[in-house]
């Protein structure tokens, strides 16, 4: 079975590499009915693109959705969506210089001991690029989901070691690393700066809340939603840890300190992250992921050629600092994703008829 | 689609509640002529059981493995094994004090709101018993992976917050908690002395090492090997969070830290945890997953009754202090099934017509 | 992906063979609240037993259904169901003389083909046997649809040559064959006592029909209904051909003819057989399928041994004379199974919130 | 589970209606290093095209495929291959005169039952116009099994009651309905002359012939190759019956006389249609389908308006006479995908560690 589809009942298939062509995805499930545009999905991936942040490339990645299938007179219809977006902007000869070499924390290498291929036109189907299908077709559950007023939000709780905290959420569109405490913000930046002029790149966390999702949703055994969670977000290239609620933290906790007391209008505290043995209980979702410091750096690194050589490598051009912010509307398209099909699977469940 | 089966080409399905008559699995996809026998999987359900450990109850729960199918002449046909675990020891009377009352962080209340049924025999099918069709199938898994030299080992690292600081993996089955540091291990065991005098229990962290995984196996972009290794772990019901190599630490690195350096005959790191975009890169994988405390603790907690009054509950009775270190060859068995599934997606993937 | 299971939302896996300890299925994805017992699922393997008809065996063959998981106070609980038949009757020795030779028309010469593996004892997993598992689930789904009015049944209307005229379905349990026509029954008699004497075996053809099918069922492209039944009924041994509506008689129609004119209350005719476009209409639906005839038979037969050499082969012992009427229940099983899977999948097509 | 994907390893999910932008389709799970091209797949579009025949319409249609993805140097990277061909000549006005009224024999309404949604644009989803993903995926399938000498090919035996009495598949390609039968040829040239005249439209019966597939493929006991093929055949739009080898006709033989003896080289005759059991037996596999009559004709039908109100319909414009020869094609990709994905799926069941 191959790997490029995501979902059961409301399920995307994404193609597409970094210096093809385009990219875009195949939406398959949504119901009939839902409102949606061009405009909907254009703005969600207006959000993943780089430029307004210190901690992204310059690159001009323009990103318009087209829309080639399933859709009429501004409703779904049920049948697949085909959304597509050109690529523009690939100046695969920006690679070439690298042509001959793997790159540390790139997967050029394992892409190569997969399918036997070198395609050296930077990251092909391995690149951040393909996220923009996941963007796209992030907006079009999201479409779903607001229809039944559940919404999600991703900022960021950590830069560089720096780390947010407080968590005043209405603050977080007014900067530009999406963090939820203004002067953590501001340390953020700084600690960009530098890293910039170094030469090196930065990782960080991202926490994700879902509201307004009803108790209920998430299959036993395998396909609990946290589990569904981990799996969608862990697939983010960048992602190299998942935790819902208390996480790690949980580890060092006794069960009276975990366990969270059930009073008539729910819960006193919220360490289960709003899943219960794998089922969403009414309370806020609540996941983090930590990302990994961008690969592609100036600073000079050791590695091979593919003649199996020693060599080094120095990778110039317009690599982002850090994957944050860019991620976080990634992020926030996975949870969407995962609570759309969660949500559909749960209405085959319940039966009146019995 | 239902959530009861796990992998695509190496596929099991579960069934089975703590107070039925049994639990078990089907595994489907298993190639023929793989050496299999009953023994090979009460072994590894041995390791399983209580009793050894003063972390896990005194219940005795012999858990016989009887092979329905798929078997002849102690080799594998191909077609599908049934593989079932009668229960025997199953006093659904314990749970009778508790029948009016939902219990803190078990999930009682989500099957609930999901199913709108209240079964008050304990865990039904969120309970730790349905583990047991995860063990089995995971030692069938592991019985084809060691046919490639595959193998797969899981220790804990941290209990009640008492970390190991040593990887001692020769001297794991020497202890009670399957710690790689013999003087931690002697923490634990005081820790969790202490916590069972309080009527409390305990989280940790449990570490897993897959040696000799071949680089290629992963399939972009969602069905990525750390996101199948989050998926399968982060079912497990106690399981919190889930990372990979560096994970969690690598948000705070810098790339020119977190970046394996490429040898030629390796990487002189191994922060990616032997995976790369999602493929295995030949080097060891390791992860992590965060457990939390047993949530039946004799403390007295805060909860409601199934008519939402509020009300206390204190759990008596057989109860773990810890799922670990019980929990630790489920999670070996997880680890067992995705790369058993993936190996075989590459056999796929790898056609030599062309 | 293992070929075991049937179905997306209401999905079974089954397993088993005709000489192991027993053959059975998991349903998993059946709603909660569905009243279900050990005896409706009984009632509906009874019919399946041979020993009524002339063109059946006499083979005892009791066939007690457990039901071991997914059942509480009588209701469904939304979980797995394992549902399991213990092989009583299973004299391998009887397959003894035939342990070096190839019968013709049977599954063994494929199965040492894909496996590797010659099992001389039976079918296996090839056995009819299997279809065991399918009437077991079979009901279920009918346990399921019937609670929405839903009800299919399965008759014959062609053994050995004779065709039977008409669609009196009330008397179609009166007569060993299952038949529409008592007049054609006689004949069908005959016709089997005139075969059975030559040591030979005969096929026929069964018309299943679906009543009380809502209309909107099915999904377009691949997953269309008659396809899914296509697929369903196409899986069971015997079958060689599906037709739905006025099916191979279509081909000689001219549009003029085949079209069904549509009025206000439904359609004039039901030449579609119930599905327009891979979607129920709301009218009946009608399916035949073309049954082989028995291939184990006492007349000699030209084979070959497992060594390739020439031989002949004459299988004695207690064979059907035909696979009619015992399929019969086999096939209204499928059909149920198929049409649960779409009913529940069209409860998560039908969104509200738009 | 959404419908419009098909195959398990070599998967296709295909999007686009009749009057949007285009239609298209994702491959993915075909491996890398097959040679590939637009020119390959256009080859076999163009064998889909209208004109030719006298059976089929004048529309010009030229089908432009273009690949958008995973492909690099003319050969297949193992990424997902997109496959887009826009629509060129899609008058929706020529609809505007049956905006109001159901077309008997088609599926606007069904689909409106399904979806609530009228589409009064041509078939939308359900138009022939899908198709074309069919056969663009179906090449891909095709270059993949050419490498292993597994070739495929439809052909015409029945058309408007016209029966092909040879089987000279040299000849095929030669006549306007691909028939092996050039006296049949003539009648059915004569058969169509007439029926357009009348206004009215033919079905006929295809035969489809796959040579050079290796004994193995197929999986029990659901996923039979039969059962696939059958699924993926029914699936076509105007297809209401398949049969495998003797299909219908092995219902009226003896086993005698339906059984295929076995030879040391092979079988002597072919009833079994190439598939035993449901897995292939090393011989040629045999399919027929029944096509349906065009339901588009200009001859007066009944029929009721969106307001359920009685009304007749007569279909002008330049639809094709029979599906005939042009679904011929289409029935070859769908053996083409389901044996592609068999072929992969035996190449994972062998396992040579154990």
């Amino acid at each position: 079975m191959p790997g490029n589809s995501f979902g059961t009942i409301f399920r995307i298939t994404t193609w597409g590499e970094s210096h093809g062509p385009g990219v875009g995805v195949v939406v398959d499930g949504c119901p009939p009915g839902i409102p949606l545009s061009e405009n909907i999905i254009q703005k969600m991936l207006d959000r993943r693109r780089p430029g307004a942040s210190l901690a992204s490339t310059s690159r001009k990645e323009p990103d318009r959705a087209v829309i080639m299938s399933g859709l009429f007179e501004g409703l779904t219809t049920g049948t697949p969506l085909l959304i597509m977006v050109k690529n523009q902007d690939a100046h695969s000869k920006a690679y070439a210089p690298y042509a001959q070499l793997f790159r540390p924390g790139h997967g050029d290498i394992t892409y190569q001991a997969k399918y036997g291929i070198r395609d050296w036109r930077g990251g092909g189907r391995s690149s951040a690029r393909e996220t923009v299908a996941r963007v796209a077709s992030g907006a079009v559950a999201g479409a779903l989901l607001k229809t039944v007023n559940i919404n999600v939000s991703a900022y960021t709780i950590e830069l560089g070691g720096v780390k947010a905290e407080k968590r005043d959420l209405d603050i977080v569109a007014e900067n530009m690393f999406l963090c939820p405490d203004s002067e953590a913000a501001i340390k953020m930046q700084n600690r960009v700066k530098q890293v910039k002029k170094d030469g090196d790149s930065l990782g960080g966390i991202v926490e994700i809340i879902a509201r307004g999702v009803p108790a209920g949703l998430g299959e036993p055994v395998f396909d609990k939603l946290d589990a569904d969670l981990a799996k969608g977000l862990m697939s983010i290239g960048a992602v190299k840890g998942v935790e819902i609620g208390s996480g790690f933290e949980a580890a060092g906790k006794t069960g009276s300190e975990n366990n969270d007391p059930i009073l008539p209008d729910g819960f006193d505290t919220n360490n289960a992250g709003g899943i219960l043995a794998g089922i969403s209980n009414g309370d806020d979702i609540i996941i983090r992921v930590a990302v990994k410091p961008i690969p592609s750096i100036s600073l000079e690194q050791r590695t091979i050629d593919i003649e199996k050589k020693i060599n080094t490598i120095s990778i110039k051009g317009r690599h982002d600092i850090s994957a944050i912010p860019r991620i976080n509307v990634v992020c926030e398209s996975m949870v969407y994703l995962v609570l759309a099909d969660h949500y559909l699977r749960q209405k085959a469940n319940l039966h009146n008829g019995g």
